[in-house]
C-alpha cells in the first residue's frame, strides 16, 4: 500500500494544543477546569453542552481584580469627592462624606455599606453615562495603587485573563456579574478583559433621558441606587440580563454565594470556582474576615457542594500581567 | 504570459451575492437599507464603523410582528387569567380584571396602559421565570391569531427576519428593545427571530431568588412592575443592557420616538427606520389614531429627521413566512 505524503501527514497525531492556562501551576485547580471544559465540549460525550448555553460568569473584585484595601470604585469615587468638594465643600453633608474627602478609610468603613453607597452617590450623579465611563477609564488607566505602584488596570490577576481567553476559545459567553456599579466596570471591561459593556451587570443607579439646554438627547446619571447586584441579586442581575442560568460561576466571598449556588443547582455538568486570597507576598492574604471580600460560608460549603477553591499561591503560577 | 486556471479563476470578478432582501420590493427603501449597510461595513469608506459598534435595535410588537387586534402579550394574559379565574374567581379584585376574564376588550381599553399592568401583573406573577418562559412559549406556538388562523409566532413579519438576518452576517448584534415584558419576548426570541435572551431588552416586573421548600434555588415573578421600556425608558432600557449607543434603530410607533431619537443623534452614519402599518389587506392599516401602536409624531418628523418610513404595502414583496 502506497500512501502518499499528504495523507501520510493526516494520520499524525493533532499535536495537543498549547497549554491555554499557561500562568496556572500544574495542581489539581487547573487539571479540574480543563477537564470541565473538555467534558461541555465534546460533541461526543453525554455531558456536551451546546455553545448558546455556554455561559460563564465572573464576579469582579478579588475575582477578575484586586480589591485592596478597598475596591478600586470606592478609590475613584473619593478621588472623585475631593476634586468636587474642592471646589465647593457644601457638598460634604455628612460625616461620612466629610471623612471620604479627608481620605479617612477608618471612618468611611465605620459606616458600612451604606456610606459607601452615600459616597458613591454624591460622586458619581449628575454626569452622563458617557462622560463618565470616560472620567473612570482614565483614572483606572493612570492613577496608581498605594502599595503596587501599578495602575488599577494594571491589577487585573493574568490567571484569569488566560481563563476567560480559554473559555471563549471554547465557545462560552463570558460575563462580569458584580456588586460594583454597571457604568464603572463597563468604563474598563472591553480594555482590561475583552468583555463587552452588554456582558457587565452590576449594580445600578438611575439614569434618565432628556433633550439638554441645546436640544441633544442626553442620558443622565441622577445617582440613587436602583439595584444591588450582590448576594440574592446576582441570580436575578443574571436573569435580568442575560435570562438564562450559567453553568460556570467564579467568585471570592460571601458576596457570591447565591450566585455559585444558583449556577451549580441547575441539571448537567456545572462549575463553581472560588478564587481564594491565600497569596500575602505576591498579592493579599484575606479570606473569614474584614470589610472586605469576605468568605467565610463559602469556604466551610466548597468541598460538599463540589465547588473548586482556588489557592492563590498554590494554584497560579505569577499573579499580574507582564511578571516573570 | 502563461496564467494557471486557479489564478484566471481569481480574476474573475466576484459575482454579486444572493439579495439579502428578497422579501422587500425593489423601491427606495431596500436601497436605502442597503446602502447604509454597505456605508458602515466598507473598511475603506470614512464611514466605517467597527463591528463592535454595529448595534442595531428593534422594538418588537408592530415592527417585528403584529400588535393587532391587541398586543399578543396582553391576548396570552387574558387566556392565562380566564385559566387562574376558572379555578379561583376570588382573584378578580377589580373592574379590570372582570373585564379581562370575560374577555371584553372595550372594557380593557377604558381602563388605558394601567389597566393593562394590571392584568399583566396578576397573570403573571408568582410562576418561576423557567415555568413562565416555557408556558409562553407553548401558548405562542399553539394559540392561534382570531382573523389570520396562524399561531402569534407565525405572525413574524418575513421582510424584517430577513432584515435580521442581513444586518447579522454584515456583523451587527441585533437586539430586541420593547415595551412588551423582558421574559415573555425571550420566551420565543431565540426560535423566531435568532435573538439570544440576553439581547432583549424590555419591561421588568420584580424577581426574588429563594431556595424553595424543598431547598431548591429559585427565581420567582413576583408580580410587579420595575421598569417600563417605553418612550424615554427605551433610551434608558438600552443604556442598561447594552452600554452602547446604537447606529440602527427600528420601531413603529411614538413610542419609539426617543429611541431613534438618541440613536440618530450619535456622530457618524446612523439609522431610523419606521415600519408604517399602510395593508389592511395583507396585514393591518393604522397609525395616527387608536389604542395600540400610535405613530403620530413619528410621521410628521421622520422626514426632517432623515428616518426612513417603510411603507408596509409599497415596500414589502411578502409579509408572513411561508407566503408565495
Ligand atoms: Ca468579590
Ligand atoms: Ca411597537
Amino acid at each position: 500500500m502506497r500512501i502518499s505524503l499528504a495523507a501520510a501527514f493526516l494520520l499524525v497525531p493533532v499535536i495537543a494544543s498549547a497549554d491555554p492556562l499557561p500562568s496556572w501551576n500544574d495542581t489539581g485547580a487547573k487539571a479540574a477546569i480543563i477537564a470541565f471544559v473538555d467534558s461541555v465540549t465534546d460533541p461526543d460525550a453525554d455531558t456536551y453542552v451546546p455553545e448558546a448555553n455556554r455561559i460563564a460568569v465572573f464576579d469582579n473584585d478579588g475575582t477578575l481584580w484586586a480589591e485592596q484595601p478597598a475596591y478600586f470604585q470606592l478609590l475613584y469615587a473619593i478621588d472623585v469627592l475631593k476634586q468636587k468638594a474642592g471646589a465647593d465643600a457644601s457638598i460634604l453633608t455628612s460625616d461620612v462624606l466629610k471623612a471620604a474627602a479627608a481620605g479617612d478609610m477608618q471612618g468611611i468603613m465605620a459606616r458600612g455599606t451604606e456610606g459607601l453607597l452615600e459616597i458613591i452617590n454624591v460622586s458619581h450623579a449628575a454626569i452622563t453615562a458617557e462622560a463618565f465611563g470616560a472620567n473612570a477609564h482614565a483614572w483606572l488607566t493612570t492613577a496608581t495603587h498605594p502599595t503596587t505602584g501599578r495602575t488599577y488596570a494594571g491589577m487585573i490577576y493574568q490567571p484569569m485573563l488566560e481563563l476567560l481567553s480559554y473559555l471563549r476559545e471554547e465557545e462560552f459567553t463570558t460575563w462580569i456579574v458584580s456588586g460594583g456599579g454597571i457604568d464603572f466596570i463597563r468604563a474598563i471591561a472591553e480594555d482590561a478583559y475583552g468583555i463587552p459593556p452588554w456582558q457587565v451587570v452590576g449594580s445600578q443607579g438611575n439614569t434618565s433621558y432628556a433633550l439638554s439646554g441645546d436640544g441633544t438627547p442626553t442620558l443622565t446619571k441622577d445617582g440613587g441606587i436602583s439595584f444591588i447586584d450582590d448576594k440574592e441579586g446576582k441570580p436575578v442581575g443574571i436573569m435580568r440580563h442575560i435570562g438564562r442560568r450559567p453553568i460556570f460561576a467564579a467568585g471570592n466571598s460571601d458576596g457570591d454565594f447565591q450566585m455559585l449556588e444558583w449556577t451549580t443547582a441547575g441539571d448537567g455538568p456545572r462549575f463553581g470556582l472560588i478564587v481564594h486570597h491565600t497569596d500575602a507576598g505576591r498579592e493579599f492574604a484575606y479570606d473569614r474576615e474584614g470589610g472586605i471580600g469576605v468568605l467565610d460560608r463559602g469556604l466551610d460549603e466548597a468541598d460538599e457542594r463540589g465547588w473548586l477553591v482556588v489557592d492563590m499561591a498554590r494554584d497560579w503560577g505569577r499573579v499580574w500581567p507582564g511578571e516573570e
